[in-house]
């Protein structure tokens, strides 16, 4: 019964989902679904991306939190165009939120589309947003077990970002082994360790974001 | 629908869990569920707890994970009875797998078991798994916006331990403001800093876990 109700709750999703890709692949429009722990840098991933490219490419953000604007409004400091939604206790973003918030974006102007997805290293992973690709972080300080012991979140990913390199002098945190034990998982993956705090190797997601969107608008 | 069905899973959940809780009651057995973000350091503080407490009691840990046995093996290798549950792919613990655990240790012989739940800042709060206290873990390195942006989880907590109090240097993160987030959530909650790394602080959780366990066999 359970189940049922799970696959039909799916179908429903995939069927939006492909409703959003169609849009956007429609405008050119290079859309990242970014995904991780609560903490892990989502939101300073996306100051720092926003400093950088912003005045290269128009970018917009849908900020998906269950509780309270705080990233919305770091996301409008940085000066990008963002749209909040509320999750009020899901745990996860859906296809149908993402509809929605889709609608209240000027997506004509955008390059480059981010979704923040709520901080959860599970749930995030059975819903389709439409996305042209996913992008997993995870950080130093969290240990380097976790694409072993949350591996499905890792199947469907492009991307796979290592954030708080700065941190490992104080950790016990095998980079090598994080990037190994991903890789296992998905040898598609395209793997970068960063800083945000020090800005740290920022260069080679900017330049994998560039490429994407220099991509994305040529098939559009 | 949806919604209709999240009860009649939740209504199932929760007797199961007064069974498991009266269960445990009777055996004045203390059982706390601990609760977290992954890697905020739920099994270090289990193999912490267990080095300093594992000679005064019998401890026993009711592991939940995903996929993988290695926090297992950790608990086990700190010389612990542990049973490892699988949740294959399911975000949370529920109390009808934890029954199943239960039937596989030697329950008469301890004095304070464990559950360590699936790292997961919002689902498991729905699930009472039939605990004494559930105490939930956040880390330095997350941030101080944690509780403000998923505080379910914190409303039903007896306790906060904000661990690896050893990154405050290298981070931006307020304790006190993490302190005061959490206390504006669920004003009982007790709240402890340390640091599972270099042991600082780790005395008054060792305490608080030590007269838990005098109340709770003097009450079974």
């Amino acid at each position: 019964m359970e189940i049922v109700l799970a696959s039909k709750v799916l179908r429903a999703n995939a069927e939006v989902a492909d409703e959003n890709r169609a849009r956007l692949e429609a405008l050119g429009l290079v859309t990242l679904n970014l995904m991780s722990s609560p903490g892990s840098g989502k939101t300073s991933l996306l100051e720092r991306t926003a400093e950088a490219l912003g005045g290269e490419m128009a970018i917009g953000v849908v900020e998906g939190d269950i509780q309270t604007t705080r990233d919305a409004e770091r996301i409008e400091r940085a000066g990008l165009a963002c749209v909040q939604i509320q999750t009020e206790g899901a745990c996860h973003l859906s296809a149908p939120m993402v509809r929605d918030a889709l609608g209240r974006l000027d997506l004509e102007k955008l390059a480059l589309l981010f979704i923040e997805n709520v901080g959860n290293l599970v749930c995030p992973a059975a819903f389709d947003l439409g996305e042209t690709h996913r992008v997993v972080l995870a950080s130093v300080p969290e240990g380097d077990d976790k694409p072993a012991k949350y591996p499905e979140i890792f199947l469907d990913a492009a991307a796979f970002v290592v954030n708080k390199t700065d941190l490992v002098p104080h950790t016990d945190c095998d980079i090598e082994r994080l990037k190994a034990d991903a890789l296992s998982i998905n040898p598609e993956l395209w793997v970068c360790a960063l800083s945000c705090r020090t800005g740290e190797n920022l260069d080679a997601w900017l330049d994998w974001v560039r490429g994407l969107v220099r991509t994305g608008n040529a098939q559009g």
